[in-house]
């Protein structure tokens, strides 16, 4: 089987590396083309673009920026779907809208193919260790299908429903994990305020109710003012404003998450948007 | 030496009991008699108010309701400054208002006695097992001299600085909680309405990065609609005020933790203060 893999940034390289080390042979095209360099040299083949992907592989990978990408590499001019055929499979693994991952399996079921979508989360430490955890919609059959592949970068891959399903998953873990960044940087902000030793406050913290993830990753790179990008500001405002649109859509108010929202968007306005998560406490110490 | 124990409700009945398993002398009381009944039954000595726990004790724990409660106990007609002498000690862990604990430590000065701030944390498990994280503000000198004593129910015991800054501590840490309470409350929200199989949700989101003590400890009992008390709601509302007061006193703001608290009010309001803050989720369930 051959396998196509669109868009080589951090994220995707990793992966498609992991596919290239269990010997897959592999089709790759990325906007930027250096960014495919090290995938090239290692064996996989460059095509020009996401339509020849589809042309010579039968399982294609796609994992690019915002859900505009998306469009355009499935719906373009030289799109996937200009040239993708029966029993092929697409899994895109973008953060995108789930109406569109929707239509993606839509037309996929048109011309007799078949889609996934397989969000992941776990950042480029995840990618690069091939232990992310990735979310999946679509029909079950074709999750059956990719699985043993997919699980080359993941220790943690799990069935949520139809097309979409696999795209609210991860919408529901970023509002969660809205939840730990706000809370936590408000914290740092109060502690600093009153005096505290942040450092002991962090040790007593993480050790009883209030512990999390979020905390574990961030909080001494807080402490040391490091705002190098685990996860950029511009994409968790892109994904939280998708959770916000779903969750009209759906008739839900959600006012924590609408307040993270408006701080990181504010965060992003004021020119942070390549800096890490993290860099939400600049809202309070700039 | 004879410890005074004022506030045997879930948290400090439990506490007492450690130390009179530890096999110190014990003088209890309690607003509600009937609460330190098996802490009698085991050999500690009710006394009739505050008053008499000063006269009979030289080492005086503290942890009631609210800071109103606080301010009875310490400052009342039959309060513990009625007959605090010099060189005893009083150890207030209610969590309260940083500038009460500042107020018991001068007055405790002006007598010649000494006074820390040193709420908890972990709940009734916690307390129960002996592992309840302290947070203490004060004088050093007083914290060493009170730390074995303090050891027999804790297992994270740290000081933070002058009088009031264990409860700035104790601050920052729900602020923290604040964040993944409601990111968590609104996660279950949003998964409930895009359809998606909770129990899946939940496994799949703690595994990665936004895992956290809220979700592990509340997860199933939310998805099983069991909203009884780890933690209660009107506390929740009480620490959240004060934080937010606080706050406001160091010109400081914090939208997402004003937002928690505008949620839970609201449920208090409704008439759930008495049950758990994972109750949260009725504001969208209901």
């Amino acid at each position: 089987m051959k396998i196509g893999f669109i868009g080589t940034g951090v994220m995707g390289r990793s992966m498609a590396h992991h596919l290239l080390d269990a010997d897959y042979q592999l089709n790759v095209y990325n906007r930027t083309k250096e960014k495919a360099d090290s995938l090239v040299e290692k064996g996989a083949v460059w095509k020009d673009s996401p339509a020849e992907i589809a042309t010579s592989s039968d399982l294609i990978f796609t994992i690019v920026g915002y859900p505009e990408d998306v469009e355009e590499v499935y719906f373009g001019e030289d799109g996937i779907f200009q040239n993708l055929t029966a029993n092929k499979i697409v899994v895109d693994m973008t953060t995108s809208i789930p109406a569109l991952a929707q239509k993606i399996s839509e037309k996929a079921r048109e011309k007799g193919a078949y889609a996934l979508d397989a969000p992941v989360s776990g950042g480029d430490i995840g990618a690069k260790e091939g232990r992310l955890t990735v979310m999946v919609g679509g029909e079950k059959e074709t999750f059956e299908k990719v699985r043993p592949i997919v699980e080359n970068f993941s220790s943690e891959l799990r069935f949520f429903g139809p097309a979409g399903s696999g795209q609210h998953t991860k919408m529901v873990n970023q509002i969660m994990v809205a939840g730990t960044m706000t809370g936590m940087i408000e914290m740092f902000a109060y502690a600093q305020k009153a005096g505290l030793n942040l450092e002991e406050v962090v040790k007593t913290v993480s050790g009883g109710a209030a512990q999390n993830r979020s905390l574990d990753n961030y909080g001494s790179r807080i402490i040391k003012e490091d705002y190098s990008p685990g996860f950029f500001v511009k994409h968790f405002v892109k994904d939280l404003k998708i959770a916000l649109n779903e969750s009209k859509a759906m008739n839900l108010e959600l006012p924590a998450t609408q307040q993270a929202f408006e701080l990181y968007k504010t965060l992003e306005d004021k020119g942070h948007g390549d800096e890490g998560t993290q860099a939400l406490i600049k809202l309070w110490w700039s």
